[in-house]
């Protein structure tokens, strides 16, 4: 089974002459999102992880299932004003202006180690603002996984630093 | 163990005077989680499902958790203008003016069972908008079930016709 077959292109969305990539017919299908989990857990080479951060909203989704394969915390980052506790958070440029998040500042504890998730890699923006939240509260990451990474966008520059794995490539 | 005390009480979220349940301790604690998949799945004593509908945000955590477990695809709903496919939408009334949640029209198929899952049943206007959205679609609704209940806010009345389970209720 090739898990790109459930990943659908759909043109123009968000906007006129982009062509995104629909993960809803991986999640809609149990054994594509089973081979999926299988190539991400694999994609750790028996590392050992404390916490798994997933990314709102959809990082959200195999994020959870990681955490609960490799039997440890799931720890969300969301948008502001979502998480109820005290937070911290970081802020990145987006192409017009710039967006933050925020993370429980009880959520990692000094030297966890952690894997961050999220659905894709794009500019790298995102991922950079995640890994901040995650060394400012002492955690230590072991990897930052995707189910796909959009190689053309170079998001992997920005978090070169880090181990990268994407069991998918565009 | 009682999931209960994985539930943090917030005071002053999202605004002063009301109190808000966390569920960010249970999703950091794998054994707590676990339990309470295990709930959800033994309230649905046994009755056959095609599809979990997760709704934005926090109702994608548990909602794929259990696909995962109940080995059936998961279905995100999801705020406007998220779902890049062609979609259907239905609003409902808050406090103050309406929202609206979309639902990819391939998502269910005609006389699909149908689980539909999210945190938390409050005032009970999503889950109607999110049934509403599953039956436009030929969807047959099984159980709606939630981490918990704020029985006080009265939602289950909103959705009376369906069965309704919770592991939690206050």
């Amino acid at each position: 089974m090739s898990i790109a077959n459930y990943i659908r292109d759909v043109k123009d969305f968000p906007k006129e002459g982009i062509v995104f990539k629909d993960i809803t017919p991986l999640l809609n299908n149990p054994e594509a999102r089973k081979e999926c989990l299988k190539l991400l857990v694999s994609g750790l080479n028996g590392k050992k992880i404390d916490k798994v951060v997933g990314v709102e909203s959809r990082g959200f989704l195999f994020g959870m299932l990681l955490a609960q394969e490799l039997n440890v915390g799931f720890i969300p980052v969301r948008k502001p004003k979502k998480l109820p506790y005290k937070t911290i958070s970081a802020s990145y440029t987006l192409e017009y202006g710039t967006d933050t998040l925020e993370i429980h500042i009880d959520a990692i504890q000094k030297g966890d180690k952690v894997l961050i998730h999220d659905d894709v890699l794009a500019t790298g923006g995102t991922a950079k603002a995640v890994c901040e939240l995650v060394e400012r509260l002492g955690g230590e990451i072991v990897q930052c996984n995707f189910l796909m990474e959009l190689a053309f966008l170079k998001g992997r520059e920005k978090i070169s630093q880090y181990e990268i794995y994407s069991p998918l490539v565009y």
